[in-house]
């Protein structure tokens, strides 16, 4: 036990979106070595149970605590992976654990502390419907948990004013339900155009479902809590077809 | 064969950052199954030769005739991989496929096409470093060969004014050598400030090597053709340590 004792670590991982044929071998290699898994409740349930892991179930918004959990059972030696879904460093674990570190005991900066990067949502969402990704783009949390609403108006009208892609995380919750209509309203605003929005829910689970609609007729209750939402820059196109049509932003605004 | 005709398709893969760990078992399945790999020579040279599968290797900046000789292919029935680095919705070879068949051949859109989604430069520079995409963020491309100048720069004062962090990437290059100067004058004189630039290049391979400098500090020549750089936003902060520091931006403005 000595042994394992001074060998404790803290891998942040991320599972990617769903699909296990996008979780990365590093991450279940990871996930092999641990002995210790700490995530919310439907994350932890993708880890298969074995013996010699304990899997640890939090709530969600509790991800300090889950943070500060995780690193004290490796001073202690244990080999634990904080999952998270899509990326740990794209609003999920990684920046809370680093909040912890940063406030916490000294003896967690000497941890072996690794981020192991997944497959995020918007890039699945993105590879789902074609490359609408494929130009200058930026990723906004519409959660305003952690920000205040006019923050977030703000970010959206430079955000359009740029000709970025906007892609939306958390664009709704049973907490907010009108944030994301009053982020559609701030972009109609600023773009007045009819730019395609995707909305990819629950992305290559069995529950996928892709929308694609006009920017004047997407309403927030085409979203839940599994959705992200992809707003087009003004040059994203739909390829018409046969199928459902593919959509993608020109590499070149020439 | 006449099976093999009918059953032609484009996969559009993304191999990660380098490491063959951050490869995902989907892309891994589908070059087991491809007829052909194409793309830029060393994306290519990252796969194993083996009996049935031709690579064929391309220059950089030829995107749209690698994109047509792989629906070429697949009109004919090959199995085709289209290898990029990193994602392949991310600056890279989806959108170049998409451009073509909008521009093709009619029958190309009947063509089963698919993208396979990647760790990208940025989120893998991300995860190395700690976490500065932990709040907001957006992904500039700084090639000018797809766009003038005059845009990129209007884009990167809008994006410091939004005060999100910042991933650049395609930095520099022996055509451009001044790109990365100019990009981060306009920073400096956006932002004042000596919020921490992450310079971060050849990430999970043997040459990685990452630096992080104050941005009243930083120069283009401490990026290459193989760097990714981080611009922090206005909050992300450095945790030191006994080893390299940790870079990450929380995900409260609270």
């Amino acid at each position: 036990m000595t042994a394992a004792v001074s060998a404790g670590w803290v891998a942040i991982a991320g599972l990617g979106p769903g699909d296990e044929a996008l979780v990365t071998p590093e991450v279940s290699a990871a996930l092999a070595a641990a002995t210790d898994v700490i995530g919310y409740v439907p994350y932890v349930r993708r880890i298969a149970p074995r013996a010699g892991l304990i899997r640890h179930e939090s709530d969600n918004r509790v991800e300090l605590d889950r943070a500060r959990h995780a690193l004290s059972l490796a001073v202690a030696g244990a080999r634990v992976v904080v999952v998270s879904s899509g990326d740990p460093g794209v609003f999920a674990m990684a920046a809370a654990v680093f909040e912890a570190i940063e406030a916490g005991e000294p003896s967690w900066r000497a941890l072996d502390v690794r981020v192991l990067p997944g497959i995020t949502a918007m890039l699945a969402a993105s590879a789902r419907a074609g490359a609408p990704l494929g130009h200058d783009f930026c990723a906004i949390n519409l959660s305003d948990n952690l920000k205040p609403a006019a923050l977030i108006e703000r970010r959206l009208r430079l955000a359009a004013e740029a000709d970025f892609a906007i892609a939306l995380y958390n664009p709704r919750s049973a907490s907010r339900p009108d944030g994301l209509d009053r982020a559609l309203d701030v972009l109609r605003a600023a773009c007045a155009d009819s730019r395609p929005v995707l909305f990819a829910r629950a992305v290559t689970t069995p529950a996928e479902s892709l929308q694609i609609v006009p920017l004047p007729e997407a309403r927030g209750d085409m979203a839940d809590m599994r959705t992200l939402v992809i707003v087009g820059s003004s040059r994203t196109r739909l390829i018409e077809r046969a199928g459902a049509p593919w959509l993608y932003t020109p590499r070149s605004i020439a």
